[in-house]
């Protein structure tokens, strides 16, 4: 079993054949990190409810929360209407940022003008 | 005038150059859209508090709303833990996505089976 054909249709990866997926808390709307999919780690994620990723990094498939529990129970996704990004609403257990934060983005805050 | 050195010497890009922004609505969490910047269009977004991209199906900087009259103010700025994806918060005058809904993401749901 692969990703469906009509999903597989209007998904439009990078030259490396990954996504980027977002990953966001379903109730609270955090955005908690971003991660890549390939096909197979779209089609696992929906088939499965668990939050599924290509790890660029070791080169594997990662079931988020396999290893330390902080799992992501999939609530809703959707793609954009470019096809190339992936938004995921999850139900995150625990820390989603592998330092212990709830998110990725709780540490490094970038000064900005105010825009108006 | 170039990006804080203290800022790009965190950044972690790809191939290209380019690091994904996701882009949230600061005040409802929606998230609105994925964009691309180079330093250069970070630093335009961190100094003038207007959301600025680079296309990358246009080859060129992109200040989003500048002909759409579709704004996007800048409220928060931060680098996730890896320094290799941007989280803008903004407020979103009108709707952000090309085809006229307000966010990216709005209509194509994919099937996904609950997690449990």
């Amino acid at each position: 079993m692969s990703l469906d054909p009509k999903i597989a249709d209007r998904l439009k990866r990078s030259g490396d054949g990954l996504v980027p997926a977002v990953v966001q808390q379903h109730d609270t709307g955090e955005v908690l990190m971003l991660a890549w999919m390939d096909d197979e780690a779209l089609h696992r994620t929906l088939t499965t409810g668990r939050a599924t990723y290509w790890s660029r990094s070791r080169g594997e498939y990662w079931v988020k929360g396999e290893t330390s529990g902080n799992v992501q129970f999939v609530r809703h996704a959707a793609l954009d209407c470019d096809g190339d990004t992936i938004l995921l609403k999850v139900d995150q257990r625990g820390p989603a940022c592998h330092t212990g934060t709830r998110t990725c983005f709780d540490d490094d805050v970038l000064p900005v003008i105010e825009g108006s």
